[in-house]
């Protein structure tokens, strides 16, 4: 299958390019990386050392054999986007091209218009590329459970047949998103499904949970190969930033109460995932919505877990909690559901304490290298406008913040 | 009340600056003056003569004495539109300021992502200004019935309480919208329902139907003063375009079967629930949505009013049905309900032979004004790109197509 891959420069594009290159796939990517520039707007880093883009594509080529094709440019772009999409002529996109951070939305008003304008004129395009040339073609579009926010009822997927004052309908389930971020992807999951409407467009959309882990079997076969490991505040998951807090004798800051509970999974499954969508596509005019998670905890859980495991490794560390710099319930009712891609055949890398040692290994080696100012949240979802830039005597000082 | 009406040169705009001025509120206009900029786009006009938004201003302030303030520019340039902000100081934020066509935003690729941007970071802007500069400011924001789309349910206002599995929430209406425009509002909706809960804004989202009526008691105090008249296939109702239609000889065009089902409202009645809002504004932190229509009537039926009226006059017209241009159900389920503007008092003005009559009065003195090439639809949904230019050509034998 001719696959393009939307976002393969990123923490998950990049092994997902790789896992479906080494399943015999023709790979391109196409990317602007945009998510190395914001690295620099924050003052952050990947904790892995990640290569350049043409860097990964040589490695890669050197260590399978196997060509991927690349596109550097901007998806908002279409006099780059169209002639790209054209040549490459995909059988199938999967779209991770996205500003996919809720605390980067958040700073002010400029990145909550960045954020919103570039994933909704982005995906757009891809809209058009695929209605204009390429009809057939299967859209894997990555969502995220964020969509869904947290009611009071059990999170069915994409879809939820109502019964009201005696008549029946099956309508797409509603969105109460937490952030101008999460906002973007419920634009885009309404603009997918009347695409698919009018045009016929095939499309899944991946209501993808948070993903862990950093190591996958392809992205192992050299180190040019690694992926990105983010731990900073903005752009770091709450499960990264509580292992780099426990390697470098930090408290585990927990936002509130700790019990938001959210869906996560391992990246491999994340792979899989994608990977399976791939292989049984929707249906013409069908637009398809899969919870992709295995697992659901809340973030004191994860906090816990990580004081566990790093107690097993001689690290005592201890759990503090903060003000919560994020509008979200702390205590909340939680049952999505998530049966499509086991359906499919996904068989799940639950969490464990041996995947959280292995990572916190992996961080454990890389620790001189963390910005202790890089972790505490800078972005207050209350205020219209927060400081992120890090400076040198933040840095210094954010260890004992 | 200080009261800041964004898009108040619109069909609608207008009128509600002149209402609200009349009953003494100090009103201020923010508009592009882009409405006009369609016209000369598409090669179309309104049938009513309108003068330009300085003549309409001076005009107001020599027949009623009351001055309208006047800050012209985009919305979407927060350079332009904060300072205008600030200096005005609304206590309200009456929002028109956004493309509202339909067929507009489905002719290419270009202008759905124009009609998306713009709207939506025009909004993104006015909730900032308010989160900034006026946390106490009303936002009355102009929705559309058309964000629901056709449910097999009946359509409640904003908000349904599900009971599933045995538990019960009040979620947001799932929102099934038919074209890029409708979805810009849909887009819309979720971010000011964010907005709310974030920053405690209050604001009401106004889902109107369509409206129909050119005179209100202020645009008919002087000539100057009166508001568009859309009768082209790409602004103009189907109502405007039946009316039209029959004083020119030409066949009512229904698209496809004609049942599509709408919810209607007079002109009148759009000024007077936008006041009430403005008049019992929603709570701090409240998203209070109003579905703001009078009447319920499908496509066909309106054709026969007109038809009917139309012999009342002399003038022997007929229904036409053509292939539909949009992608929409034809014959569904519509129940709407609409009690909550009733119940801040609301007075409706029902659609009836008179008010018929008495636009197509207009309408016949107008009728050596109309061009006929621009009635017919040239925008169709199953495609990416449609051509939209009148042309001489097209012009002179339109009557005939």
């Amino acid at each position: 299958m001719r696959i393009m891959i939307i976002g393969g420069d990123g923490y998950l594009g990049w092994p997902t390019a790789l896992h479906l290159s080494q399943r015999g796939h023709d790979v391109a990517i196409v990317d602007n990386m945009v998510r190395r520039s914001y690295d620099h707007e924050l003052g952050a880093h990947s904790l892995t050392a990640i290569s350049t883009i043409q860097e990964r594509i040589a490695a890669w080529q050197a260590v399978s054999g196997r060509h991927i094709e690349l596109f550097i440019g901007d998806l908002c772009d279409y006099t780059f986007f169209e002639p790209a999409f054209k040549s490459f002529a995909p059988d199938a996109v999967v779209h991770f091209g996205e500003q996919r951070s809720a605390p980067y939305s958040m700073i002010d008003r400029r990145h909550a218009i960045y954020t919103q304008t570039n994933n909704v004129v982005g995906n757009l395009n891809v809209l058009y590329a695929i209605a204009e040339h390429a009809p057939d073609c299967h859209l894997v579009k990555l969502g995220t459970m964020g969509e869904y926010g947290t009611p009071n009822i059990d999170i069915e997927e994409g879809y939820i047949t109502i019964t009201h004052n005696g008549r029946t309908d099956t309508l797409p389930y509603p969105k109460q998103p937490g952030s101008f971020y999460h906002l973007s992807k419920v634009h885009d999951s309404h603009n997918i499904m009347f695409a698919c409407r009018i045009w016929g467009i095939r499309a899944t959309d991946l209501n993808q949970g948070v993903v862990y882990g950093i190591e996958t079997p392809e992205t192992m076969a050299d180190p040019r190969l690694i992926t990105r490991f983010d731990y900073d505040a903005v752009f770091g998951t709450a499960l990264n930033r509580f292992m780099v807090q426990a390697v470098c004798d930090m408290p585990l800051t927990v936002y509130g109460k700790g019990g938001q509970t959210r869906g996560f999974l391992d990246i491999r499954d994340t792979l899989a995932c994608v990977e399976l969508a791939l292989l049984s596509p929707a249906e013409r005019g069908e637009f398809r919505v899969f919870n992709q998670f295995t697992e659901q905890f809340n973030v004191l859980q994860l906090a816990e877990m990580v004081r566990d495991t790093a107690r097993n490794m001689g690290i005592n560390t201890f759990i503090h909690h903060l003000d919560n710099p994020r509008v979200e319930k702390e205590e909340h009712y939680y049952n999505a559901k998530h049966s499509k891609l086991i359906d499919l055949g996904l068989q799940p890398h639950k969490l464990s304490d041996t995947l959280i040692h292995s990572v916190m290994r992996v961080v454990y080696d890389l620790r001189h290298q963390v910005r202790p100012s890089l972790i505490l949240p800078s972005v207050q979802w209350r205020t219209t406008h927060s400081q992120v830039q890090a400076t040198p005597a933040a840095s210094s000082n954010g260890r004992h913040q």
